[in-house]
Order: structure tokens, then C-alpha cells, then sequence
């Protein structure tokens, strides 16, 4: 792959985007869109014949990498059979998926419903926590992030949440364990677990237990900081659930498929959830595709009962073929393992080494391919590096260590004063190695802005 | 296209799909799954070797039937060169599909925010409207199906939005005209407008013009019943809508990219809405897509200020590819104009005719390939064939209509006392006669239940 320049048709691409696509998340005068020629395995390219090495996974779910010959040719072949059919009918790919995934799924959560993306997952598991308990309200986290559309992004709690948000919502943020940053005045790991889960109690016991339809959790928060919970705190909450008669629902959008070096996040913990929602890593992205994995007990509750949700793309059959072949890749090429191996051997040892060196590296925490480095002003403090949801100047520091990165070759994952690394799950020593080695160079662009 | 029969093999498809998937608003010990073995055109068939006519084409979203060979290559290019690649970068295949729709919408709705299918297209449309005028309400008709996700299914007027209703959630529902079932007490389609404009007008005045940030609606409501409204409503609509600052949202998602013989539904009755959402026909449902179109003064809201709302698929770059392969093909194969001329031809007269010679057949509703059959005790009364929203016993007479249309070869869209027929936009006038003349012979099954 030694794609020529073509800066014109570039240009071309970038025109037609300026003039026609509204982009998410964005002030659509003030964005300036790479244009993209390519990408292969964990790397794209511009028009310009610039490469990066691709440290975010696109929104980290290319757990695959791109262009996968083996997932490329099946939503090739499937497409020469049978691209689209509706949902209600059975469909060999629909089928076969559903399978493949419930036989991958904690515990008893054996019926799979899909959807298109991860933000409708958590509309749809939370409607089935309401309808199951009889109950209207949501508990989730403050550090949490659980997609886009209304009910979604009202359980979210990051600031993306605030435009949105018109009271509540039937929704109740509490906070989750983050011993570096706690909440909960804590010193140890144990102490900030027993301290988490007093807190959650308590707030259950204050909203009113039969008030409450559903906990809902990142296995480990992705994009509000990949905080790996303590030990034994999920399976607290998995008590408090079943003592309250709560419904215990895992996001695993961007935490399932490998990206922790399990195949799900649940697993690192040992522990099931009711409803455990899923996207991004199922089949990479290749083909838009999320869904729900529900307990025997929920699915049962919609036995003789409707189930009143649906849509068009449910188990959408090339989305689903996408997801045979990711799967059966990556359980052929041990992609689960590599993210595991790579983690503690190469990533965990080298982000460790650069926390000791750089002035501006205050936490590391993660694991498999899922890290983060939590960036500060003063290691003594902990003041973040900036502001929370800081914009404009004030965002300086980041974007400068941003632009140091690409300007190294690495296209970094940024959010607020952290970066993640998260390259994909098949990523090799020797590639991990060059993204580190870019990253170190950017580390010392943002410690001068240390104090 | 002559596939052999192979039960063996469509046994082992039903039992996985029995075994792990979880179906779309259905009770799922009730559901008895037709497994389907292959699709080509306007046709299906199951692995026993039986074809059905699909006069529902999926849920009315494969405008060009199943397998369009120009569709399935570009498919299968797309596929190859760049299956998917993240919403913030600029993108070859979603920067020309953008284009292509932006270059098809009325007016100046040419900023096209990408989701993946109509439900959250409907969520943003309606977020985007919220924010753009700083106003809380939605107000929406009746009779109305928006989408399944949490604030589009509240949105939604028919039976699915009860189970999932917490009370309103900012939406308010009024009567749009439908002059059969007259909720005005008028004897003429202007009447009908007329007052069904005062009847808006006087909920805008009652409800406060002040809270309301959007008025939503189908151009022509579909699983609803396909009610094409009568002149001058939209138009009056577009009125009130100037009037109180409200903005006007049309959802195209059924009505859109040919189904009623022009690209939108909007052009047949010369309104400019100021969002439009869309989905299925943009791309035949090939690959998920949905989206919004934006008029220059809602995206200028946005210009320098963040729009809070995005998904990891937004432009999703398989899904643009198939998007703008659907829409050449429209366009060099006259698929529009087929459905136009087809409509006006073919398919009115036939209905008509049958109309006359059924007893049950109170009504023939439609436009270009988008019709519906009112089906009745009583001609006199017009008392549905079946009560609103009936279930089991209560919908015998419909569901022997649906097993007659089967077992005459066509496969019937059915909904409360309606059956719609909604070909592909490219069927053949012989497609058309075939399953006209099986849906004939159900009909006289469903004349034995009427007075």
C-alpha cells in the first residue's frame, strides 16, 4: 500500500464536505476536516501523503484495524447474497451472529437484540429495565458517557449531556469509584471501593429503592477516562441490585469485544449484568451495528408480553455478516490475547516509564488496549493539565500536545486533559513502539506548560 | 435465479434465531420467524422453495427492490477501498452522497447531518429545533409512527408510543386532516383543511406559541394509513409555522426517495420544511443510513456554537457509497418516474376497481407507490375492519386477509384494519397485475367479515 498524493482530489473531497456535511459534536465554521485517502491495518492517510499511526481507533472501535481482508470479503460476499432483509424474518447471518455473540456473553444472556449503534442499545435496555421492574428511574455515573440520542445522552454524564438536558430526565448520576481523583476523600484502592459502594447505597436508599429500574455502568468508563473500577466494586453493585431488585445494566459500547484483552470488560471482573450493551468492537464499525444481550429472566418478561421497541436495520444482515467474520477473526488470530499480551508486556511498562519522566503525566491507568494518561499541571496537586470542558485558550496545552503528536506521526486520542491509548486490539510490538515513542516527543511539548 | 430447496438448512437458520435473537416489537414465544433464504427485485422466497411478491419491500425501504447489481458492486468497491472511517474527517464517499442529497432536497436544506436510520434522524431533527429557537414543546399528530427510540417513539402518535410513555415528554399531540375519518366533521377535503388548520392553529394558541420549538410531521403519515393531506394544509402549516417562530420539521423517512413518485413528498406539494428527516430509500436500507437536512438558518445556529449531538456512524462511508449508487440508479433508471406513472396507471384504477367490487374496501388512499385499502364492516359506517390496535381473536378477520395474501404469493404490508401496498419503486406493471390479482382473491376472504 504506497498510495500517490492526490492533494486536488483532496481538495475536492474537502469542498464538497464544507459545503454539505454537518459534522457531530461540532461549530460547523469553525472545524477544518482531514481529508482521508485511506487506511490499512492501524494506519491512514491523507491526500497529501501524510501517514498516521491510528492511536485512537478511529472512535475506538476499529478494534480490528482497517481494511481486514477477512471482513472485507465477507461483507463482500454477503452482499452478492442478500444485503438487506427486515427484522422480522430469520436470516442466516442474524442468526449466526446472535449466536456467535450469546456464546462470547457473561453468564445467561442469551438473546441478542440488535440495533444499529450503541446509543440505541442503551434507549432500548433501559426501556427493558423499566418495563421488567415497573420502575421509572435510571442511576448512572457522573464519569460516564453513554451516546448520543435523548434518553442516552440524559444517562450520560459528561458535559456533553448539558445542552440537552431538560431536568433529569428520569435519570440519577451518582459518582463511581476514581481513586486518584476521589470523591470519597479515600487512600487505598479498598478504602475508595467500600467508600463508592456506602455512596451508591445510600443514594439508592434516598431515591427510593422501588423507584429505581436500573444501575447503569461503563464496565470501565471509556472516553470519561478508562478508570478501571477496584476490585470488587462491580460486583458491590451487582449485590445492590439484586438487593434492591434493581436491574444491573453493563455498557461494554467500547469496552466489549477485546479491547480490554477479554472478550468482554465483564469478564476482567468476573461479574454478570441483567442487560449488557454492545457496539463499535462486534464487527469493528465496518458495518453500523450495536445491540443488547439480555438475561433469561428480562427476555422472558417479553414472552407472551410485546415487546414494544423496534427498528428498521435490527439485526441489519450485512451488519450481522461483518460481525460473523470480526468475530471468527479475531477468535483465528488470537486478537483478544494480543490486546491482553501487548498491554502488560509493551503498553503498561513503557507508559509507566514516561509517567516517571514527564513532569506532565499525573496518572497512568488501563488495561489490554485501553489506557489512559491523565494529564496535570502539578504531579503534587493533580490540577488537570486544563479545565474541565475547557474550549479555546484555555485548551492550549492539549491542543498543542495534540498537534506535536501528529506532527510525530501518531493520530492521538484527546478528551478534556487526558489522551487514551487505544490503538487496535491486533496492533503489533513494533507499531506500538513508534506510537509511543511519538507520544514521549508530545509529553514534553505539554510539560512546559507544567508548573 | 432458481434456488434450489434446502428445509434442512432453513431449520438450523429458525432454531438459532429462536435460540439467541430477540425480535423487534413482538411477544417472543409468540413469533413463529419465516425464514427467508434469498431475495432478488420485488421478489423473496423461503427455503422450501416457495417466491412471494414483497408488496411491503421489507417495512417500505427497498426502493429499488432486493440485489441491485449497480448497488451490490458499489457495495462491494466501498468495501474494499475504505469500509468505514470516523465522522470527523472529511471522506470521499459521505462528502459525494451529502452532495447528491443536498442537491435533491427542496429549498435550501442543503446541510445533511448523517445518522443511522429515521429514529435518531428524528431525535437530532428535533434537538436541532429545540436548541434553534429555545423552546421546549414538540407538537405531533395522532395518527403518526416517528421512530422507536425514546423521544422519537414519544413523538410517535399510533399504539407503540403508550408502553413507553412517561407522560407526554414535551410532546404534544394534535388531529392532522383525514377526511374518512374526520375528526372535524367535514364533508370536503377543503373543508377538512381548513379546519384541521384551525384546529392547529387554536392547540399553537392554547399550548403557548412560546414553547413550542417544532411542529413534526410525516408529508404523508405512512404506516399510519398513507393519508396524503389535501391542498393548501402543508402550505398553511408552513404559514403557522412562519407565524409563531416555530420551526417546521417534515419527516421523509417512508415518503422520501421515490416512494410517492418524487424524490420527496414534499415537492408534490411545493413546501419547503425547514428540517427534513430521511432514511430507508436513501440508499434502499443496504447499508443503515439515515439522516437531517438543514436549512442555512439552523445550521448557522450551529456556525460558531457546538451542535451537542454525534454518533461513531454519522456518514458512515459504506453506507454514503451505497447511498450514492442508490440514488445514480434512481436517476438513470427513471426510478421515480416509474413509481409516478405506475401509481397514476396502474395501481389507482386496480384499486379502485377493487374497491367497487369489495365490500370490505372502505377507502383507496395513496400516491406514486405508496397506497393504502381502509378495510371495513360496513361501507355505510366505515367501522374498521378490526378495532383500533386489536390483538388475537379480535384480529382474525385481518390476519385471514394476510394468510390469503400469502398463500396467493404476494406478501401483504398489514397494519390495524389497512393493507398498504408498497412495491419497489422500479416493480414492473406485470409485478404489479400479479399481485394485485392474489391480493383480489384475499380480499373476498375479508369481504365474509364484514355486514
Amino acid at each position: 500500500m504506497t498510495p500517490q498524493p492526490h492533494p486536488a482530489a483532496g481538495a475536492a473531497v474537502k469542498a464538497a464536505d464544507r459545503a454539505h456535511v454537518f459534522h457531530s459534536w461540532s461549530a460547523q465554521e469553525l472545524i477544518d476536516p482531514l481529508a482521508v485517502a485511506g487506511a490499512e491495518g492501524s494506519y491512514f492517510w491523507d491526500y497529501e501523503g501524510n501517514h498516521y499511526l491510528d492511536f485512537t481507533s478511529g472512535l475506538v472501535y476499529t478494534n480490528i484495524g482497517y481494511q481486514h481482508p477477512k471482513v472485507v470479503a465477507a461483507i463482500q460476499e454477503q452482499a452478492a447474497t442478500l444485503s438487506t432483509f427486515a427484522p422480522a424474518f430469520a436470516i442466516e447471518a442474524r442468526s449466526e451472529a446472535a449466536r456467535l455473540i450469546a456464546e462470547r456473553t457473561p453468564g445467561d444472556l442469551d438473546k441478542i437484540f440488535f440495533t444499529n449503534g450503541g446509543a440505541d442499545a442503551v434507549e432500548h435496555a433501559v426501556r427493558m429495565a423499566r418495563l421488567h421492574t415497573g420502575r421509572p428511574k435510571v442511576l448512572s455515573a457522573y464519569r460516564s458517557y453513554h451516546g448520543g440520542t435523548q434518553q442516552a445522552v440524559n444517562i450520560t454524564g459528561d458535559p456533553r449531556r448539558w445542552a440537552n438536558d431538560s431536568g433529569t430526565a428520569g435519570v440519577v448520576h451518582f459518582w463511581a469509584p476514581f481513586l486518584y481523583r476521589s470523591r470519597f476523600y479515600a487512600e487505598t484502592e479498598e478504602q475508595e471501593c467500600a467508600r463508592a459502594l456506602e455512596h451508591l447505597e445510600t443514594t439508592i436508599a434516598f431515591e427510593g429503592p422501588a423507584t429505581i429500574a436500573a444501575i447503569v455502568l461503563e464496565t470501565i468508563p471509556g472516553t470519561a477516562g478508562i478508570m478501571v473500577p477496584p476490585p470488587g466494586y462491580l460486583a458491590g453493585v451487582r449485590e445492590l441490585c439484586d438487593k434492591y431488585g434493581i436491574a444491573f445494566v453493563l455498557d461494554e459500547v467500547m469496552a466489549g469485544f477485546g479491547r480490554t484483552g477479554e472478550w468482554f470488560a465483564a469478564d476482567l471482573f468476573d461479574v454478570v449484568p441483567d442487560l449488557m450493551t454492545f457496539a463499535k468492537g462486534v464487527n469493528s464499525g465496518y458495518v453500523p451495528l450495536g445491540g443488547v444481550a439480555i438475561s433469561g429472566e428480562i427476555a422472558s418478561t417479553f414472552g407472551k408480553r410485546p415487546y414494544p421497541g423496534g427498528l428498521t436495520y435490527s439485526g441489519h444482515p450485512l451488519a450481522c455478516a461483518a460481525a460473523v467474520a470480526t468475530i471468527n477473526v479475531m477468535a483465528e488470530e488470537g486478537v483478544v490475547e494480543n490486546a491482553a499480551r501487548l498491554g502488560a508486556e509493551v503498553v503498561q511498562p513503557a507508559l509507566r516509564e514516561l509517567a516517571e519522566r514527564h513532569a506532565c503525566v499525573g496518572e497512568v491507568r488501563g488495561v489490554g488496549m485501553f489506557w489512559a494518561l491523565d494529564l496535570v499541571k502539578n504531579k503534587e496537586t493533580r490540577e488537570p493539565l486544563v479545565p474541565y470542558n475547557a474550549t479555546g485558550a484555555a485548551n492550549a496545552p492539549m491542543a498543542a500536545f495534540a498537534a506535536a503528536a501528529k506532527a510525530g506521526g501518531v493520530w492521538p486520542f484527546v478528551n478534556m486533559n487526558r489522551t487514551h491509548i487505544v490503538p487496535p486490539c491486533n496492533v503489533t510490538e513494533a507499531e506500538l513502539k513508534e506510537g509511543l515513542a511519538a507520544l514521549d516527543a508530545a509529553l514534553s511539548v505539554a510539560d512546559e506548560h507544567t508548573e
